[in-house]
C-alpha cells in the first residue's frame, strides 16, 4: 500500500493524495460509502461505480460475521467476490457496533463478550479474533479493534479505555504480522486514536499510534454527540501529530461542512451513514443546499433533484416525483435519494481535491459551506 | 393506435403482432410490468428500459388519484412526464382496487362510493369520472370502469354485475368520445369482458364487448382464485369471440405456465404483480425453474442468479449474495430480485414471440413449461 502526497494547500493543512491498494488507487480526500452488511443500502454495485463514482466502500466486521458468516465469506473468496465489488474495501473492526447495538456486554482485558442483536447468541470478540475475521472478510484496509467511549466520558474512564485500546492495538499488530492474507493481496492495518475530548489523552494516543508506523492512521471516538467545535479542536490536535506521509481517516464524519472543515485540518478519508440514512428519510444534500423532500413546497417542483450534478438519479428524476415516492413509502424513493446523496458526497470530496490541486481550497471552502448547509 | 398481426401459430391460436401507440410500438405477445403508484416497485426507470426490456408499463388509476393526485399529474404534463417513463402506459381503471382495498363501499347504478385506504376520505368513482381521471393521467391505453366480481360468485350476482359493467361501458365510451386528450397523443379505451366462470355470461359479454369495436379488448375477472383449468376454459371461449384483428389483454395473469397457455389461446397482453411481489419475498422465476432463494441450499451457491439471462441483475449477482440480502432484509435484495423476475417475464414473452414467428411455438411451450415450473 502506497500513499503519495500530491499537493498541500498553502492556506490550510488540506492535502490531495493517492492511496494505492491491491484493488486500485483511491484519490484523496475521499468519502467512503458505508456498506455495513455487504451492501450500500438501496444501491446497486453498478451504480456505486458508474453513477456515484465510489472509489472505496466500507464493510462492517460485526455485521458480516453474523451474516453471511465467515464460512460463506471464505468459500466465496472474500467480501469482494461475495458482494461483487472489486474496488478497495475497508472494514471497521466492529468495536463501535458492539458498543452501540448490544445491550449485554462485558469488557475485560481479554476482549468483549456480548450477545448478537439478531438472535441473542453469545459472541466473544478479542483483538486477535477480530484480526482473523478481517483476514477472512478480506478487506484491503483493516481497522484495529478498539473501545469507543461514549460522549461525554469522564477523564478516568477515557484514560483507561484509551490505554486498553493501545494494549489491544499491540495484540492486533502482533496477530496481523504473524498471519498471511488468504486471497493473495495485501491487507493493511489502520490503528485508531482515542482519548475522548481530552487534549492530553488525544496527544498521548496520537503519539502512540504514530509510533506504530502503520500504512495509515485513524481518528476514532468523534462525531459521537460532541459539539462540532470540539470535533475540530481534537482533529486539528491529532492531525498535527499523525505523520504527514500517511493517510488520515476520520471515522464516522459527517455533514458536508464537517467534511470540508476536517479536510482543511489534514484529514484524507471519511465515512458516514448520514448520506444514506438521511436519504431514506427524504433529507437530501444538494449543490444548492439541504432539502427535506417531504415538504409541501416540492410537491409540484418538476425541476431535477440537483441540476448541479450529472449522475442519473440527480439529473433524471424530479423533486416532485421523488417527493411522491418518499411520501408513498415506495422503495424507489430510498433508492433515488441514496444514489443522489452519495453522488453529492463524492462530488464534494472531488471538488475539494480539485480546489486543493488548484491552490484555491480555503477560499472555496469558506464560500461554499454557507450554500451547502442552507435549508432550502 | 394500430395493431398488425404478423404471424399466427399453425398449431394453436398464438399470434405475434405489433401495437403502435403515441409512445412507441409494442411487440406482442407482451408482459407489462405493474407500476401501481407511478413506480414499478424497487426498479429504476433506466433498468426498466435497458435491463428488463419493458415495452409498456401499467399505472393504477385509484392509487394515482390518491397520490400524487390529479392536480400534480396535470401540471407535470401527465404520468409519462411525472414518472420519467416515455414508453407506452396502460392504466387500469381502479375498479379492481376499489373492490379489493376498501372495506366500506357502496355500488349503485351511478358508480361506487368508498373510502380511501390511506386516509379514509370519501371517494366517488363513476364511469365518467374515471375516464376524466385517466385523461389526466394520460395513459396511452385506458381501461373501462368495471365491476370485478369475486370468485366464486353466484350466477345471479355475476349476471347483474356483468350487465352493470356493460351499462358503465356505454357511459365510459360516451365520455371518452366526447372529450379530447390533454397532451396531444391519442388515448384508446379497452373494454373488459366479465361474467365470472359462467360460459353463457362470458359469451354474452364477449359479444357485447366485441360489438363496441374499440382498439383493443380485455378479459377481466380471471386469476381471482379459480382453478387454472377454469381460467383457460373461459379464456379460450372469450378469445374465440373477440375479434382477431384487435389485441387481447388478459388482466392479472399470471405464472409463466399461465402466460404460455393463454398465449396459445390467443392472448396478446398480460400484466401481473407476481414477478415483483414474489421477488420481494425471495421467490425467483428462472430459465431453469422456480427458486426460493431463502432456502439453505443457496447459501453457498456462488453461481449467477440465472445463467440463462444476460441482464445485469441476473448475470452479475450470485444466488448466495441475493440470499444474504433477502435474509438480512436489505433493500438491494428486493431490487435485484425484482429486476431479475421482470427480466425473466420479458424474456419469456420474447421467446414466445420468436417461437411463434418460427412456427415452433406449440412444441416449445410443451417442452419448456415443465422446466420453468419445477421447483429447484
Ligand atoms: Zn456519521
Ligand atoms: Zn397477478
Amino acid at each position: 500500500m502506497q500513499f503519495t502526497l500530491e499537493t498541500t494547500d498553502p492556506k490550510s493543512r488540506a492535502r490531495a493524495g493517492r492511496l494505492t491498494t491491491g484493488h486500485g488507487t483511491i484519490e484523496t480526500p475521499i468519502f467512503m460509502p458505508v456498506g455495513t452488511a455487504g451492501t450500500v443500502k438501496a444501491v446497486h454495485q453498478r451504480e456505486l461505480r458508474q453513477d456515484i463514482g465510489a472509489q472505496i466502500i466500507l464493510g462492517n466486521t460485526y455485521h458480516l460475521y453474523l451474516r453471511p458468516g465467515l464460512d460463506t465469506l471464505y468459500k466465496a473468496g472474500g467480501l469482494h467476490q461475495f458482494g461483487g465489488w472489486d474496488g478497495p474495501i475497508l472494514t471497521d473492526s466492529g468495536g463501535y457496533q458492539v458498543f452501540s447495538l448490544s445491550d449485554i456486554r462485558k469488557i475485560t482485558e481479554e476482549g468483549v463478550k456480548f450477545r448478537s442483536h439478531i438472535d441473542g447468541s453469545k459472541i466473544d470478540f478479542t483483538p486477535e479474533g477480530v484480526m482473523d475475521i478481517q483476514r477472512i472478510i478480506g478487506a484491503d484496509i483493516i481497522m484495529a479493534f478498539d473501545e469507543c467511549p461514549p460522549y461525554p466520558s469522564d477523564y478516568e474512564y477515557a484514560r483507561k479505555s484509551m490505554e486498553l485500546t493501545h494494549r489491544w492495538l499491540k495484540r492486533c499488530i502482533e496477530r496481523l504480522d504473524s498471519t498471511e492474507p488468504h486471497y493473495g493481496y495485501e491487507q493493511q492495518l489502520f490503528p485508531i486514536v482515542q482519548g475522548s475530548t481530552y487534549s492530553d489523552l488525544r496527544q498521548q494516543s496520537a503519539e502512540f499510534i504514530a509510533s506504530q508506523n502503520r500504512a495509515g492512521n485513524a481518528i476514532g471516538g468523534l462525531s459521537v454527540g460532541e459539539p462540532a467545535e470540539e470535533m475540530y479542536r481534537i482533529t486539528e490536535l491529532v492531525c498535527g501529530i499523525l505523520p504527514a506521509d500517511k493517510p488520515r481517516y476520520l471515522m464516522g464524519v459527517g455533514t458536508p461542512a464537517n467534511i470540508l472543515e476536517c479536510i482543511a485540518l489534514g484529514v484524507d478519508m471519511f465515512d458516514c451513514v448520514m448520506p444514506t440514512r438521511n436519504a431514506r428519510n427524504g433529507m437530501l444534500f444538494t449543490t444548492q443546499g439541504i432539502i427535506n423532500i417531504r415538504n409541501e413546497k416540492w410537491k409540484q417542483d418538476f425541476s431535477p433533484i440537483d441540476p448541479g450534478l450529472s449522475n442519473y438519479a440527480s439529473s433524471f428524476y424530479t423533486k416532485a416525483y421523488l417527493r411522491h415516492l418518499i411520501h408513498s413509502k415506495e422503495m424507489l424513493g430510498a433508492q433515488i435519494a441514496s444514489v443522489h446523496n452519495l453522488s453529492f458526497y463524492l462530488w464534494l470530496v472531488g471538488q475539494a481535491r480539485e480546489q486543493i490541486k488548484a491552490g484555491t481550497f480555503s477560499a472555496w471552502k469558506e464560500r461554499i459551506i454557507p450554500t451547502l448547509m442552507q435549508r432550502l
